[in-house]
Formats: C-alpha cells, sequence, structure tokens
C-alpha cells in the first residue's frame, strides 16, 4: 500500500482512451489539431486569452516559465523549500542560464507579501547583487498548503510594484483549486505564467505551461524546442489535456485526491506538522510508529527527523486509505 | 495521403498494449521495474555491458550525447546537414552550454575518415580555436544513407586516434540496421554512445540513450533531470521500449519502412539523388510535377528547389505506397 | 623585427602617463570620473547621444555585444573568417548562452548585403531552425579590407528590415576610419554596438562598447560585471581612452600603422592576396622565400599554405620596415 | 579621507615602474616571459609545482575556479556571507553554467567543518537533489577574520572526505598571512585552487589563479580565453605580480594596511562586532554618530543598520588613520 507520491499513480483510463484516439497518422510536433486546439481550451478554462504549451514534466514546465521571466543575471523569489530549489537538480538555473533562486520564508512553504518584499529589501540595487525578476510560488505548496486567491491577488501587486515576472508552479494546482471551491481564473489573477500539472492527477506525460501574456510564448516556443521538449508526437500529449478538462474530469481526480488526505487528516489529529488543504500530509512521528506502519504493509517516505510524508492520489484505494487512518489512529 | 515524416505515424499497438500493461502504481521516476531493466536489455542486445537511459525526444538524447562527451569550449565535428546542426534549435549548444559545431563534408550527408579529419586539420591547437572533442555521425543520415559496420570502425578509429568521443544518432537506427542485416553490435564498434530512435519506428515518446561506456551514464543522469527530462512517470516510456524490443518489433517495423521506401525508389528511378537506404527519398522534381502528385492526394516536403522529400514508415499503408509509385512512374 | 601582431605592440607614452595621472585614491569599479566621463567622450565623437563601457578584451567587447542582441536560442550571422567564429574560443556561444553563428561568405572576409542574405534566406522560420537576431561585421576585416560607409550602411538598412541587431567589430576601427578619412560616425550609420578597439592602436588593457541604443547599456552592466569584467580600478582602463582620445591620438597611431602597411605593400605587388587598406598584409610566399626573410631576421605568421600574414603598428620602426619592404622586393 | 574600500587604493609605484619596464613589443597573450615565468614564481612562493594563471578580477579569477571545480549540475558550498554569493552579479553561475552556491553559517563569515557538513548532511543523494562538488572559503573573510593553517587543514580534509574541491578566495591573502606570520604553503595544505589578489594590495589589474593540481590549468586556460580574460597584452599583469612578489612587497603592502585597521581597532573598542585580523573593520555605530564622522571628512560605507564598515589600504595615509581613530575615540 504505497503513499509516496501522486508521481506513482496510474493514468487515468480516460486519459489513454484519448490518447487511442489521436492514434493516426497527423501533422508532428504540435501542429496537429489537438496541440492546436490548446490555446482555445485554455483560455475557456481561464476566461481570458491565454496560449498554452504542452511539456513533458513539471520541471520543464517551470524552468521554462522562469527562463521566458528571468534574464541570466536575474534573480527569481521562491521559498527555501520550493520545489524549484530543492528537487529539479538546478534545472532553473540551468534554463535560465545562471539566474539565481533567492531564498524566502513562511510557514507551510508558504511566501507571504512580507517575507517576499524582505528578500529583495535588502539587496542593494547596483551590479553586485543580482535582482529579483521574477517570483515564483507553488499552490498547493510542497507541504500540502493552498494559496487563496486574496493571497495570490496580493503577491502579484507587489511583483508587479516591483516590476518582477509572477510563476506559479501548479504541479498540484488542481488540488488548491478543489481545496479553495473557486475558478482557475480566480487563483490566477496578476500570474504571468501557470504550471499547469496533469502527470500527478491522472494523466501520463503531460503537464501545461499557461502564458497569461501570449507574447511571452513565441520564446518559449523556441526555448522548448531546443530543451528537446517539442516531442514528435505531440498529439498524444494534447490528447491527455484535453481528455483532463472534459467534464472536469480534472477536478473530479483532485476531489478524490484530497478527499483520500482529509481521512487521513482526520485520523492524524496532533500529529499533522501542517494544515492538510490538498493531497499531502507530513506527520510527526517516531521511528518506531513509523516501523510499525510499515510492518503493516503501508508505504512512505521518512522526511525530516521524526517526520513522514503521505500523498494520496486520484486513485487512491478507498479501502488502503481507510486501513492506514485506522492504523495512524491505533498508533 | 501523408508522405511527410515518420515523425507522424501512428503509435504501434503493442507499444500501446504495454504501456497499458505498465498501468499501476509503481515507483516514479526511474526507479520501476521496467526502467530499470533497461540497462539489461540493451546489454543483451549489443552484447556488452551498456548502460540506457528513456528520454522523450531524439533532441533530448543527441543533445545530452553531446554533453557527456564535450566539454563547453569543445567543439563537435559533425556534417553540415546534421540533424543536430540544423534541425534542433541550438539544442547541442544548449546541453554543451555553448560547444560549437564543426561542419564537414561529404555525399548523402555522409562523413568520411578524410572529410572529418580535414574538420580538425586546419584548426591550430591552441586557446584561440575551439578544439574537437567529439565525432558525431548520423545512421542512417538525414538524406536516408547508411554508414556500413567498416565505415562507423573507420571513423571510430579517428576519433579514438584523436582523443574525441564518438556519437552516433540513431534515430533511424532501425533503418540502417535492416539495410545492413547485420548486428546492432557490428554497427556500434568505436562507438561511445548512441541515441537509439523508437519514436519514428512505432514507439511514442521514447528514446534511448546507449552509453557502451557505463560510468558516462552517472552525469547524464543528472544532466536528463535537470533539461527536465526525467519523466515521473517513466514506466510508461520503459514499457514502450520492451515492447518494441520484444520479439525484434523493432526491425519488422523498420523493415516495413524501408520496403516501402525501395517501392517508391523503384518507381523514381533516375529521380533519385541519394541512394535509397533507409525510408527517406530525395527526388529531383518540377515544381509542376509535384503539384501534380499533390493534386492526386499526395502530400510531401518541398525539400531544395526542384526537390522534394518523402518519408515512409512502419504504417505507411501499402495501397498509397503502391499509388505514389505509380504516379511517380507516371509524371 | 616582429611583424607578428599589433596585440605585441607597446603601450604609447601617453596612455601611460595618463594612467599614471590617475593613480590616486578614487572611487572603485567605475564609478570614478574618467569611467564617468567615457560617456560624454564617446557621445563627442560619435556626435549623438551613446552610452559606453570598458572593458579589459576585444573577445569580452564582442561577446558582450552580442549578447545584447541575441537572445541564446537566437544565430549571430557573420563572416565565415570572422573574428568571433575562429578567434575566440567560443566566446560568443558562452556570453549569448549557445547562440549560434550562422556563417556567410566574401572576398576579404567582407560581407554584402547579398551573402548576408543568403544566409538567412535558407533557414526556414520554424522553432526547429535558429534564427538570425544580429550581423557582426569586422571592420578592418581580419584580412585588413575596410567596409565603406556606404557598405555599413547598406548592411545597416538589411538589418534593420530584417529585425537583426548590427554589431560592429572595430578591433581596427581606427585603421578603417583613418584608410577612409571619414568621421566614427560616418562609418557607423544603423550600427547598434560598436566593440571599439584601443589596444592594438596603443592602449594596455582598455576597449570600449559603444551602445548607440544607451538602453542597451543598462543590462551589459550586469552582464559585464557578471563575467567579471568590472574591474575594481576601472579608472586606469577609462584614463586610456581618454588619452587616447586627446587630440586624436588614436588617430596619428592608426594612421602611423597603415603607412608602415601601405610601404610594405608597395613592394609587395603582386604578391599580395587581399588590398591592404589597414595595417595587415598577406602575401603569397612560398617556405623557401618565407625562410629567407627570417633567416634576415624577419618575424611572422605563415598563414595558409603558401600565405604569410604580416601586421604593422602605430610603433613599428621605420627602420625595420623600410628593411622588410626592400627585402621583400629582393626575393 | 576614504575608507570606503581597498578596491579604490592607487597602485604601488614599483607595480608601475614594472609595467614600464615590460613596455616593448613581445610576444602576444601570455607568451611572454614574464607570463610564462608565472608558473615558476607561484612554484617557488609555494614550495610545490603549482600552475599560475593571470586574470584581470577577483571576480573571474573565483568564478574560474569554481568552474574547474564543479559541473553545471553540481554544487558550491559556501559562506552565505561569501563574495562569490552576493557581490559577484551571478558570476559563479555563469562560469560554473548553472551550479547552485549551497550556504553555510559561523561567525564573520567563517564556515567550520561542521558548517559545512551541515550544508551537504540535508541532501540526499539523489539526481533531484543537487550535489556539493566543490567547497569555497575566503581568506580574509568578507569580515575580516582569517582562517588559521589549522582551520584550513580541517576543512580540506573535509572536502577530501567528502570529494569536493576546495578553492580558497584569497582577495585579501596577503592580509590573512601577514596576520597569521605563517608561509604562503601553510596557509594552503589541501587547497586545490587559490584565488591570489594583488589588486587590493597594491597591483592594478592582476590577480592569480594558482593551481595546486596543475592538470587544472589546463581547460581553465580554455575558459580564460572563452571568457574574454586572455589580454592580449599580458605581459602588463605578469609584471604587475613580479614586482608585487620582489623582495616580499605583497607582504609589506598587506602589513601595512593591517597595522592600519589594527590603530583603527584600537580606538573602536567595544563597537566592533568582528575581531579585526586583517584590513576591514565593522563598528557599531549611530547614524548620528556616523554623521559626526562624516562631518569631520571620513568617508566610508554604511553596513548594515546601526553598523559601518572602514577598509584600509597599503596607502592609508598615517595621518588620516590617526585622525580617524581619534574621531572614533572622541565619539
Amino acid at each position: 500500500m504505497r503513499f509516496f507520491s501522486d508521481n506513482a499513480a496510474p493514468v487515468h483510463p480516460a486519459v489513454f482512451a484519448a490518447m487511442q484516439a489521436a492514434d493516426q497518422v497527423d501533422t508532428a510536433y504540435d501542429g496537429d489539431s489537438l496541440s492546436r486546439g490548446l490555446d482555445r481550451a485554455m483560455s475557456d478554462l481561464f476566461g481570458r486569452e491565454v496560449a498554452a504549451l504542452w511539456v513533458a514534466t513539471g520541471t520543464a514546465a517551470n524552468s521554462l516559465a522562469l527562463a521566458a521571466l528571468t534574464p541570466p543575471y536575474g534573480g527569481v523569489i521562491c521559498h527555501r523549500d520550493a520545489h524549484i530549489q530543492n528537487d529539479e537538480c538546478g534545472a532553473p538555473e540551468f534554463y535560465t542560464h545562471g539566474a539565481k533562486l533567492l531564498l524566502g520564508d513562511g510557514p507551510g512553504a508558504k511566501l507571504t507579501t512580507e517575507s517576499a518584499a524582505a528578500v529583495a529589501d535588502v539587496i542593494a540595487n547596483d551590479v553586485h547583487r543580482v535582482q529579483p525578476h521574477a517570483l515564483s510560488i507553488t499552490n498547493a505548496t510542497e507541504y500540502g498548503c493552498v494559496y487563496t486567491p486574496d493571497e495570490v491577488v496580493a503577491l502579484g501587486a507587489l511583483a508587479r510594484a516591483r516590476g518582477w515576472g509572477f510563476h506559479m508552479d501548479g504541479a498540484r494546482f488542481a488540488n488548491a483549486i478543489v481545496h479553495l471551491g473557486c475558478t482557475p481564473a480566480e487563483l490566477t489573477v496578476g500570474v504571468d505564467v501557470l504550471s499547469f500539472g496533469f502527470v500527478k492527477n491522472g494523466g501520463l506525460s503531460a503537464e501545461v505551461l499557461v502564458f497569461f501574456d501570449p507574447a511571452l510564448a513565441d520564446a518559449t516556443k523556441r526555448r522548448r524546442k531546443r530543451a528537446g521538449h517539442l516531442l514528435s508526437k505531440g498529439r498524444y500529449l494534447a490528447a491527455q489535456v484535453h481528455a483532463m478538462l472534459k467534464d472536469d474530469l480534472w477536478l473530479a481526480t483532485a476531489r478524490a485526491a484530497n478527499r483520500a488526505a482529509a481521512t487521513l487528516a482526520g485520523a492524524a489529529g496532533e500529529r499533522l506538522i501542517h494544515p492538510v488543504q490538498a493531497n499531502e500530509l507530513f506527520l510527526r512521528m517516531t521511528p518506531a510508529e513509523a516501523a510499525s506502519l510499515r510492518g503493516q504493509g503501508f508505504d512512505f517516505y521518512d522526511w525530516a527527523e521524526g517526520e513522514i510524508r503521505l500523498v494520496t492520489h486520484w486513485a487512491s484505494p478507498e479501502r488502503e486509505v481507510t486501513a492506514l487512518a485506522q492504523a495512524i489512529a491505533a498508533l
């Protein structure tokens, strides 16, 4: 019973079906009608004209977004626990050609306007110091916490006031949306580029870069090719996205993942280190307790000392979730 | 009736079936058993211990290979018509951090030991000139021509004598193999890294980097992650490769593509600009003739002035191939 | 008697004197009054408002200029014999983060509007091909030939029409100016950035980047620092430039170099491979003849087979020049 | 009376004299005898065979050193107050092609073996995390504190045990040496590359990269050229270094700077934030007090709130130093 990662989840049957429906000779790269239809589909979803590009991984999406917003001699303000800082082997530095991540603080891996401004305010505006050019937040965060629309608006206003681009890593954007019950448009006010995740949420290999300023997409198309991310059979990626959007499947799968997390959260009680707002849980747990759970067949990551991480996903079997909840409660 | 590109071909049913067979919760990234089994599968195929990494595109494969062989201040000798020079939007320069492609000549986009050496021999060995660090050839070439094992051996010997790494872009390696009737091992003597293509040959989104010096793979694993090419659900890529290798499916699909090309070549006769040894044909053709073919429903790329390109693939319908052959003969 | 390179020349006494005059405690980096006075001095010289930055080498100047004009995924059209292509160990690729040099032709290492356009015209405007973003010419060229103001205007018009930036490598700009007898303004119509050389012409370690669009200089100031080219005692560089400009010393030194070259050219006659318009000469010469000259104490580089290169400079001793002219004539 | 920076100091007369002595036609770049003599001079100084390259700035020296020790996908452990992190506009990221600085702690901007190890110990050894490849310390530090030979030995042993390269930023190496009274060899045990500073200590534009593993220098020669740091008249840089080494001038100038700092330290007493071991002082001071000093003609930088920085140098006039000491004591 695996609670390691939503990355490990299977692919939703509707996604597979859509890929097979796309299985015929078509124009290569992103010249097929499914790929060309992404702009429209995402513009409809976000209620304004956007440009949308598929890529195969969240790391590529994030890094291309940052490269669109930050010159090589610039910096990106992000939380010190951000995925882009800790889990991408320096991909942002690779794609931006050496921009610097400037690290801020905040509980739950959330930046605040104060903490983001504080990062910038100690940087003298001279040529010796790397200047911030972008702000990047993750929603839901690496600790499963969610920025509200108001918080996003405030950070976006800060970014605009300072002349920074604003990127949202939405690897778990769907989980944030269903937690908040708001629209995608409401949660992206002021955002310049969104890494819109599908792989953790039922997809196979398609994420979408959403450019709220469509002009930013042009250079990114070249950067994408140059990074080897323009897959020759792109229609199979676009098909995944269309399948996830159809009938709001992406919300249904996120709801299932969040619901499973909520079940576990209910059992975890005081053990919870962060509020559970998406599909990740961080629990205080002694090594002996963790060993006990593992002895009962539950697998998961140790996080820091005395902490474990549990992740649910759209296909987490209810039986396994219930069993784990009971096992935690019984510790 | 589309003869644009093998990139546009559909996915072989066995590949889809294998992906669906892999559709269950498993370890993320390349920790699953299918991904971990690639080293073994490729070592068996090549008859020596190799390290094998999946990536999603040929561009990524080529660029990672070159980055493994060439420092940022080095150069890569390749044919001036090479895909890495003309069709990857500078991906080799991106991945190598600015290494220079040093361009050589030869008919059919094939380098010879003489032409490769000639590129190097005019470069003074001082710090002002970019020095060659690698040799890269494409087999089959961008013009559908094939290097023989003897030619590869000779180029490999040159590379070794000069201290260069040796890369083979095998986007159409399968087509070369079936043309030659040799083994993969026989066609890669002296090669350090092979970009082993599957996408043009029935796959969906999996190419394989084969490192004949397995030690070279370690840094590449980090470069792959850093480039956003470590897909989180890697098992679906590995499954494609295993499916293609099973019962030599990869040879069967390449044979079908080559056979279709041979049919067209038979009809093209004197129009052929290059010998047809794989699945690409370059024909002399007036604009009026090309228009006539298009009027009959055949689609393809104009190449240079007075030249067209035709590409067949594993699933080119026999009926369409026959019809095109007749139409060409009738021009 | 050394005719290797103007790089090897001594430093003009006025330059040394100016450096010593600057030898007192002052503001570090480029905060001193001499450095801050460069914009004014160059604006006066070029007759329009420019921004001017010192750097220590022509390679740094050229590369910073190209980085200001070309994104990492772009290309720079230049002559295949250009210094930036052959003699800077890939510095343009380093500074631009992997932009590609796109090579054109023309006698005397001079591009023409036709040859520059021809480089671009074969590049399909899609994401697979690196697109030209800048045009770079060298004046005087690597073969000692000079672009006239009309030629520069025409190339600038081409660049503007195509949306390219326009860079002039003026390592020997002074030699071109005195050959033409025109003003610096007349020779830079349409140019966006000039690498204005002083080191070959009497300076010690100061070249100047002249931005005819001053806005381009801001990012370059950061790139310069980031490249380690913001010297902490910048006043000693600025002092060199001011000394060279004072009373048109830079024209006097260039005139001396050109005059010495003309003397040699007069003796070389039919041996000349290119017209001698600056301070470099390329002569047809058998190995035996070259050996004879060397036996008489003259040192110089062999160029291609059967060719030698001679370079004069501001301080080439008249006696040595005369002796070499006689020796050549006597061959 | 300026106490801003040792970067602003004048050039020692012996340095100027040596540059003028070098003022004749010679081989360009680093082919002259002075440049070629650097290996020998530095090998003698350090008592073992080293390779030594001049560069024009400390930023270039540091960045080239890090690029020699760290691949693009690697990391460099340094103090969070290090010059390479805060004052070089991302030069290390530029030269290493995106390696990450991994920040550690310690009083006086000094890392300890514990704090350096702590940075590394939280980094899981997988492809998602940037792995440390080098350790970089500054001696004397950015706060004017000095690592002892024992401390360097301990950090070097840690680096070797972990497989990291070991870099020392010695912009103020001379100040550390004279403070400690040890030899250069004693202070560089276990160090792989030293950025040996001369510019702050009486030079004009020459720092030296000392490679204790001479093999590391070969690639760096190419990186230096590629970065535009191979000055064409290198003999004027080498001459500066030889002049500084002659009769231990570099120690005499550092002694003078340290002595001036000691004078100020004696007056500063309880105001001192860090021990004064080199030529920098950090003092607690109210804005009113700072204004008072400025009113008396003393110039210096505000550091953090309620803190000022004073820097002395080899040529700080004794009269001014004494006056400032009295003024501080009188506050």
